[in-house]
């Protein structure tokens, strides 16, 4: 059976890109198994995601792409490969327990390589599942010494994405800077309503009907990274905010889920602080 | 057959609140066709509402009511009748038509009185469905001068409930303390995400993966009135604001039209800018 | 500024259709403004929809395409262009009065050349809006005698689509293979569950939690045509049927309004009784 | 502190019944908590429920509301009390791993006293959160020996409802009517749509545009039991019937864990194959 690729490319818009781009996998002998393409029209902006069957030459086909394309085109061409993740947790269980369940029964599309937290609630539950598990106490310690063992944690292992999985502790702008468009994030509200702390509270005292979660990209701004997925939920005026917080767990985790397999599907493109989905 | 009664207490929560009223509701000789009742215990506040059946007499039952009930207990105790709005709009007319389609089918549990605008867009709509329909232009006119001669045009209709229909105007406080908890407006966002001019672009240019819409009552705080009723859907990349907001319009007028049902049928309570909804 | 153009294709998936079909548009000196392919790999059928502009020649863009293309490919090239409907009812008023508002008010993405109706309850509202309206009485003819006398209506004008708004006549397979997939119709329920006469009645005696709405393209089995669109809304044990009725008319009335869109947009596609939508 | 009770009582409806009701709690010195209380009109059947607060002699209140209450009335009287489940599954972990997982959080408003399969896969998961697992291979036995079986490990263990988490066997009627009312079943379909086998291969071939999962009580006829809790999610052409499957596993878990969480609240009644829930 061929191996499977993955071509993603992103440049400003011209006429032809599709003929130019489809007319180079042809002579390099790939079959296109599936296509998508997006044109920003606001911002002549090109968006093309292809998965490719066939015998690559990646450096070839990258070289005649790039004859084709723009100067300043994004070109990601690369083996469909199962990723690897790191997960960093807090206390809560529900977003991290739900990826290693996942994990465990095949149907996450990735390997957990280790889960650090600041906090000793989550080893026991890690540990059931065999995956490396480090505390980083954060008591005592400057964010900026915090971040550094985090590091030096991180350093020891190999991944493709950071998880945030209710992970509580704010990432310094040095730290995000450092992996960015690898740190995924869930937010336990609809972003961006209820910015910030404890938006079950938020939403509670607000008195809204509906509740949510969003997935981001974490970047420099607390809250505000490119949403990968939401969804939303029914509350009434019987939902304490307690009840908003429970309820809202199988919200998060879900969201979190589905974000996670866009991403590792290579189906996600950053562009304007907004994704682009294929 | 009997006429049917609402009854609706608010007052602070003491122990046997539930067999002192249906005492008193029993000894009537009144039957309760529905009893709904709710306890915020936070603040130890108690609803009730029940449509009661049975020859009524008014002053009896409330004055019962009242000896039994805290001092500061809301008694709202009326014969279960049509009521009559009056719908203020400007340009659009997604949300005006609706209703209009509505009252002429005999859907909406209500008579509307009469269409106030700004403007006279939607005056050829409103006359085929023989509705009196009053063009108050704002141009060239202060907000108070303005609201002055909208006020002129309402005294003249007796009416239950304001409907902003897409009236895009913003309120004065003083207009809006005429008719507390009488006006109900249609915000065209999942609130309180996107407050303010435009929430279409807002949500574009944050790149939301779910847009909705909001009917809430009108105070003094633009956008943040208690919130009735609320509804979202799914966008994605390929929508633009424009596309938004047309697929918006659908959500809108569903979610006015589901509020102002709930409202014509007194199932709503307000209390510590939220709302009680049995 | 140029027009524009939707090209359509389906045929039997080979490998390079994506190069050979945009390296032609390119050659006839046309942009692809758009451009969306699916291959359904089990049954290894392709679909492929484009957005062209510039300056087209419809013959010869064919013949070319045609000759690169499978034997038995279908293709539709055609300039994008406003539609027409024709709406067939019978008493309800929601479905046709929200398609009624929406060409009033330039939203709907076609024009409504007439409506035919077996009663005349809706010819009032109808001749609101200044559109021909047909009543053809069913009663005391046979289901034959009664659909000829429908298509000498149709006969006299020219539509793309027929649109059954609430139609509640079961329409003969001769009747339905005149005109095939060319009749959009909305059922009252989340299909295939709830198939035949008064799905709400069915939903509240089976005492489902969600009840729905779908519109499909009708085929000679009632009921199971190519889906199109479906939505749903919650419900309780406290809605009677009445009440999922009217619940359900909101939903109902915005599926339909959405297929119509997909259809009118011509992003809808037939295969094995389904649809390919993009 | 008070303990708490749940009220539970199901009668035919008559003049009075809050009334008579809340004077006996009244007397007993008892405070109502909540309160929730439903008519349905069309068979003269009244519901009811309370959480009470309070000293409570549960003999003497029983027969107390049984003097003014129809002499066929369910009356259930209990200490507000953690509950017990069993739960029986085949192969897949994602239902059970969801309670397995809420349960070690103590988010689960219950025990888990066991596991019960037809195969060994998920015994490791299962050992892994101190459970014990008790495989009854059904292979080479006839349904009802498999269901002696069954029933003998049953016995060995107290109580309250039995979760079938993805339990791919059809129980028999007698097995069933054993336990009327406390088996719990994750049907993966929006019922009453694809009855029977691989609901997502059927929902695959129907072509629809929305999938689902129900939560039900088991009763005699496979699939057909008192509907507790659904939900559904968005699906289109892309998906494969495995992707369906994926995709809808999410929503399977999260239905099994709501209606759980329903039942174990007291908060379900069930009457004519339906339920009412407060």
């Amino acid at each position: 059976m061929d191996r499977k690729y993955i071509l993603k490319i992103d440049c400003p818009d011209k006429k032809g890109l599709i003929y130019n781009i489809s007319n180079i996998i042809y002579k390099h002998g790939l079959n296109i198994e599936k296509n998508d393409e997006y044109v920003d029209d606001e911002n002549a902006k090109f968006f093309f995601r292809a998965i490719l069957s066939g015998d690559l030459n990646n450096l070839q086909l990258e070289k005649d792409l790039r004859a084709v394309l723009p100067t300043d085109a994004n070109i990601i061409l690369k083996a469909k490969e199962r990723k690897k993740i790191i997960i960093l947790a807090t206390k809560e269980s529900h977003c991290l327990g739900d990826l290693l369940l996942k994990y465990y029964s095949g149907e996450l599309n990735t390997s957990v390589v280790a889960v650090v937290s600041n906090y000793d609630y989550l080893e026991e539950l890690v540990k059931k599942f065999d995956i490396p598990f480090h505390c980083v106490p954060c008591d005592n310690f400057t964010r900026s010494e915090h971040e550094q063992k985090i590091l030096e944690v991180l350093k020891g292992y190999k991944f493709d994405y950071m998880v945030l999985a209710k992970y509580m502790r704010i990432l310094s702008s040095d730290f995000v800077r450092e992996y960015e468009e690898k740190i995924i994030n869930i937010h336990h509200s609809f972003l961006p309503a209820f910015i910030g702390a404890n938006p079950y509270k938020q939403a509670f005292v607000r008195g809204v009907k509906i509740i949510g979660a969003t997935a981001h990209f974490v970047n420099d701004n607390l809250d505000e990274g490119p949403i990968i997925a939401q969804d939303v939920i029914r509350v009434d005026h019987e939902f304490s905010w307690r009840d908003m917080q429970k309820a809202g767990r199988n919200v998060e985790k879900v969201v979190l889920s589905n974000a996670l397999d866009l991403v590792l599907e290579d189906r996600v493109f950053v562009y304007n602080n907004k994704t682009v989905i294929f």
